[in-house]
């Protein structure tokens, strides 16, 4: 009984006082989030990004990362899609009566070492219990603020005819590590979740070059859905091939036992770039300097053909149409 | 089948983008969510307020507003109690699979309505949907962002001796509400929830007097618990009496049928005030120009006695400790 989550932990009375200042102060302390009012306050100006995300990954435990980790690199990745560098996050939890509480000092353990890693700050919370069955275990969300530098405009709508398409490394890791997990499947070569925050590395693109036009992490719909999206949002042509997509011989092999397309399949460390033709050598060898970075390559360009589309040159030389997304890969992936 | 969110709805891919276009966008389109990128950006510079809450409320439709309402409401609420001007919001659903579209759709209207009277904008979103019994129909977490007005520090540590507890109206309604839905009990006089945005309350509260110490809405927990956070983040005593404490016929009736004390039942369109006695009745003649806060009263006032505890003068001339909420109430609540 005493290392479980009761209802009365979200009642907004003591015990869930108790909660925010033995299991979560402790760890996510600040001088904005010990305040404890009903808002945060911060100083900031000018151009500001917004976004939010609630993660009901299952399990909340795989090989790479956990929930809290997700939580914390999803926001500060969408922060970062915009060009903006993130400063703070908000942190609701809502929990099932009866989830371990050592199992959530673990996550947020992971929540600490994410935020820190990429120097973000949560700043104000909230935590919500459910009754038993009415929840899986523990959702998560965040939203998170970042700062936008003077002059840069990036939005899935920015393509140009002549672009090029970076892709900042494998793809399928994180969905082949979270459904390894969850079915217990093994295999040969264990795949770990790429999840990952990826704020330094598009500050290091954006360093390198300030013409990038596009920024998304492929996560859920994969790498297929984002370069669709982009073509849809711009009103472009896309054609990428396939022979230049890197991808790990575990993740290849659980694709093909699974018969899932790796395109399909949702990442949480990678990004896809639409950038300059003239810069993207620059911004590429800039990329391969960072950890999350090293297996970036370009894989296609923007055209005026096929418009709204996005075509793949298969490695047997065929050209096929890449849809988004049509149905559920994999639920509960992020 | 057709009325109906299936798994595929949070995918990231067609049917994700479908419900996107269709359900949500038309009632809560403005030029930032519109861009549909991974974050939102806007404009801002000064003091901004950030604030999250998830809302698991159950039933999800009561008398006087459904989670959607409390969502927009909530957010903007504790926003308000910074003394912010609430601006942004973010929105993000957790949907349980065969949850009703049409449902969906009135409670999407109910949040276009409330952002609407709140005079705020939905710029950023998030849809997951979960399998079937993994959650309970729908979870709504809402983040934002408002600007603090120069010169104001609201905060639950400001009260001070001398001070005047100012309560904005009767207590309890939103509990009595939802429970009385839940259980599907008939009360002879029907009791609504309070649930509303108070932001423009605020507003006015501030106009009169910038000597506002301390603001919250006593939520889940209600009063008594409100009233003990500011006791002990301000390291005061608070002295209350019983008969000043406006309360409804209807709501004090459901209390003595069901046994609570309704100084700890969840409020969602009320605020409790703590400000320099000197500008207490004027503040209070302003609150009562304004439809939220026509009941609000004067029930007390900060001591240096009885230090980081609420004592309550009863109706009998008796005085008690009224203490934090203890355990839980009533789950689910919001």
């Amino acid at each position: 009984m005493n290392d479980i989550i009761l209802l009365a932990h979200g009642s907004g009375g003591k015990l869930s006082h108790d909660l925010i200042q033995k299991r979560l102060l402790p760890s996510l302390a600040n001088p904005m989030l010990n305040k404890l009012d009903d808002s945060a306050i911060f100083e900031a100006s000018g151009h500001l990004a917004f976004t939010t995300d609630s993660y009901v990954v299952s399990p909340i435990f795989f090989p790479g990362g956990d929930i809290g980790k997700l939580a914390v690199c999803g926001t500060v990745n969408d922060l970062s899609m915009n060009g903006a560098k993130p400063l703070y996050l908000s942190l609701s939890l809502i929990v099932e009566e009866g989830f371990s509480l050592s199992e959530l000092d673990c996550i947020v353990r992971s929540i600490k070492a994410a935020a820190e890693e990429a120097e973000v700050n949560i700043i104000t919370g909230d935590t919500k219990v459910v009754n038993q069955g009415q929840a899986d275990k523990l959702f998560i969300n965040t939203s998170g603020i970042g700062v936008t530098p003077f002059g840069i405009d990036i939005s899935g709508a920015n393509a140009r005819a002549g672009d090029k398409i970076i892709l900042s490394g494998t793809i399928g890791d994180h969905g082949i590590a979270v459904m390894s997990q969850r079915e217990e499947l093994k295999f040969e070569v264990p795949v770990e979740s790429d999840c990952a925050p990826l704020n330094k590395l598009v500050a290091q693109m954006l360093n390198s070059s300030p013409r990038i036009h596009c920024l998304r992490d492929p996560t859920r719909g994969g790498l297929a859905t984002t370069l669709n999206e982009f073509a849809q949002q711009s009103n472009i042509g896309i054609t990428i091939e396939e022979n230049k997509i890197p991808i790990k011989e575990g993740v290849k092999a659980a694709c093909e036992l699974l018969g899932f397309d790796p395109v399909y399949v949702a990442n949480e460390g990678k990004l896809v770039a639409v950038v300059e033709p003239v810069d993207a050598d620059k911004i590429l060898a800039q990329m391969k300097q960072n950890n999350y970075g090293r297996d970036a390559a370009i894989i296609g360009e923007v055209t005026n053909e096929h418009s709204r589309r996005v075509a793949m040159r298969t490695k047997l030389g065929h050209s096929r149409i890449v849809d988004m997304l049509s149905g559920e890969l994999l639920p509960r992936i992020c």
